[in-house]
């Protein structure tokens, strides 16, 4: 096992991994941006060295800066996190080069997932569900009618050069298809003097799903489960939960595919492999080749520690359980805390905090970075903290969530704390019935909350 | 399912109780003394009422104000926590002549476990083994001999007037009887005048365990397994675990006993049976009618919440829960962070809490009512907080439990921090080798610690 391990990242995840390595027994080295010299990553790792200027590309995405801090310090590993360098193929190869671990899969695993068409390519071969579509541009209208009538309707005609939702038009059965072809194809025409017309099928309020997977260096892949992540404002996750509320025979499917997807680009470490879920159907969008911010609603329920896991398979140890080994209980919830003022179009609200209360107790836990006195800075991602809970089922994950919505304080900043407690009571939410575009059809209603709450 | 539940305690027990009582969507009612205001537990709750002044006496024992408070919020419930009224039963009879559930044993059971030899009596009637005695008094040398012969040796020889370790003797064998009944007896009546003996089994280098149960109102009883409490300093529990380190057999021979005195006694609600043991072999010490501090542990490896138990129990409810249903996973160890200078005789050390940082993580909960900027009362227990850990298994338990009193920060006043990390790195505690005599044993090295720590 490794004796010392450079967490390249700062924030949630940096203390994240440090207190896996702490529990693991392994050293610690901060790597921090002069903004960063108080942050508690750098406070409860073994050593700490400064990297570079405030901005990330002086800092955090300063790859030589960072090997050299790694080999300086006699760093055998470094564990990426998420964001930053944590999905860069040419760090992982650095690292590789400089006989430095990379905690996470072989760089041209990494390359390979982080193009989206040769991704799809390789799932396609592997047996993966993709979004059905023409595989390439539609040669005209008859074409294009074939092509929908094998992919089913509804199906979205979309120009090649399309963008901002011009030269797109959804056609939701064979009658429409001709008028929304012809529209789309000349509107393409006039505004992008490019009338390349593709075809896929439309995924109707789609729920996002993903499976968590472990994979050694030896062929062994397990997956942990899904998760649903369909809580999202554009794009961005906001509440995570597990297990989703698909059924078992859909599970039994994704999961199988996922284990599948992996053998087959002999994956290695922690991954995720994300799908749109729609009709009982389900499609590959990407696969991210790290740790996700969501990644304990996972640990809840099958209280295993999944940073722990990758540092082992990271250090070539064999996983030692066995698929039926990893057990399922309860129900997990995660919000993400974000210092950010949704009621002024989520702008982020960095600042000094005053006082911070982290509510605790059976089922509940807060990962962070922040404590009472300490900065938000402007110039990082606003999610200060993820507060994560399990319950015996959802009913009672979703009450404790309330309950410790209720209880955290955060004074000093703006925090999307009062939004993320609507979200908690949206009747459509506690029934489970969403899909990704519930918070923009919520919005209004999510933004009925007093400011001084 | 009660509507609104008045929590008749203060600290941490108090915050732990609304807290469930907010994952239940139940109403809460905080009392508090003069002093006591500004408590978390006070800001939690959906109302307080100020029941008297500093002292305990006028304030959290004073049944008459507690009670009015609970008639005049229409509290149909109170949960005296631990410690108080707890254990009171002249207050469980008053609550339930005024119609108010309380939480916790029927008031004559609670009598009844509270004297302990009536306890012993009881528990002798349902097999349950105590430490083996004479059972009245021993005539003379010839009797006491073979009553000692009956129970074993070691044997202790007790003047009933004792006192002070004085008119008491241990005979290991039969050879050293004699000396030691004649020197016992002559001590005794010289120093009490008053030579009547006793003769009991000396339970050597013990272990303290206890079997938590949980009994409904219509007989059935489970226990949700045992804690080894064996930590103690001058009978005041330090650091608890579950499970205990002792063999299957034992454990199902314990388990089984705590479950048939519940059974004898018709014992209702959470409860505790706690017993010496020692050479593979238990005794019953005493039956703890109400919640303990310790709940937390057994909380961690069964994923059962017991304050919501112990409050569905007493509104009538029966367990849905078979004993096979309750599965142990992992172990749990609990710190009691107290206020107070262990090089200083462990003297309490009330006074403001500057900052404070509390760890968390996969694993990690610590169970409170401090928060930055708050107050240690001089007028209450020291103990500010339980830091509670989960692990695989007790060595990764141990591990996360080091790492997380590495990151605790409480500055202002002087806890027992340190002291807790260095039993964490004994050796003879890092094997689990250890009885109620550890920290006694072990004293002057658990003190070297740096005072600035």
């Amino acid at each position: 096992m490794f004796q010392k391990i450079l967490v390249a990242n700062r924030g949630e995840i940096a203390v994240r991994i440090i207190r896996s390595c702490m529990y693991m027994g392994i050293k610690t080295v901060a790597v921090y941006s002069e903004v960063d010299k108080d942050s508690l990553h750098v406070q409860l790792a073994d050593e700490s060295v400064c990297i570079g200027g405030a901005k990330s590309s002086e800092s955090y995405l300063n790859m030589e800066n960072i090997i050299s801090a790694a080999i300086h310090t006699g760093s055998e590993a470094i564990h990426p996190g998420f964001g930053f360098l944590s999905e860069n193929p040419a760090f992982a190869e650095l690292c590789e080069t400089c006989g430095i671990v990379f905690i996470g899969p072989k760089s041209h695993t990494i390359s390979l997932m982080g193009n989206k068409s040769k991704a799809r390519e390789m799932m396609i071969q592997a047996g993966v569900p993709v979004v059905p579509g023409s595989e390439g541009s539609v040669k005209d209208l008859n074409e294009g009618k074939a092509i929908a009538e094998k992919i089913t309707y509804p199906v979205l005609i979309k120009a090649s050069a399309g963008g901002g939702g011009r030269g797109m038009r959804i056609a939701f059965k064979k009658e429409d298809f001709s008028t929304a072809f012809e529209t789309a194809k000349t509107e393409a025409k006039n505004a992008f003097g490019d009338q390349t017309m593709y075809i896929e099928k439309y995924i109707e309020n789609p729920k996002h799903i993903e499976v968590q997977v472990l994979c050694d260096k030896y062929g062994n892949v397990l997956h942990l489960g899904e998760r649903d992540c369909s809580i999202q404002r554009r794009n961005q996750k906001v509440i995570e939960e597990a297990p989703s509320l698909i059924s078992k025979s859909l599970r039994d499917k994704m999961t199988d595919v996922a284990i599948k997807a992996c053998k087959h680009v002999q994956y290695e470490n922690a991954g995720t492999i994300e799908f749109l879920v729609s009709n009982n159907e389900f499609y590959f969008i990407e696969m991210n080749t790290r740790i996700q911010v969501e990644h304990p609603v996972t640990e809840m329920i099958t209280q295993i520690d999944i940073i722990s896991e990758q540092i082992k398979i990271a250090a070539g140890e064999k996983l030692v359980m066995k698929q039926n080994d990893i057990h399922f209980h309860g129900h997990s919830i995660e919000c993400r805390i974000n210092a950010e003022n949704p009621k002024n179009q989520f702008r982020p609200s960095p600042g000094d905090l005053h006082l911070f209360h982290m509510p605790s107790g059976p089922g509940v836990r807060f990962d962070s970075f922040i404590y009472s006195g300490s900065k938000i800075l402007p110039h990082y991602d606003s999610m200060i903290g993820k507060m994560i809970v399990h319950g015996k089922n959802r009913d009672e994950a979703i009450k404790k969530m309330q309950a410790a919505l209720e209880e955290l304080v955060v004074q000093g900043i703006q925090t999307n704390q009062s939004f993320l407690y609507l979200i908690l009571h949206e009747p459509c939410y506690l029934k489970g019935d969403f899909d990704t575009s519930f918070i923009e059809s919520h919005l209004e209603s999510l933004l009925e909350y007093d400011e001084h709450e």
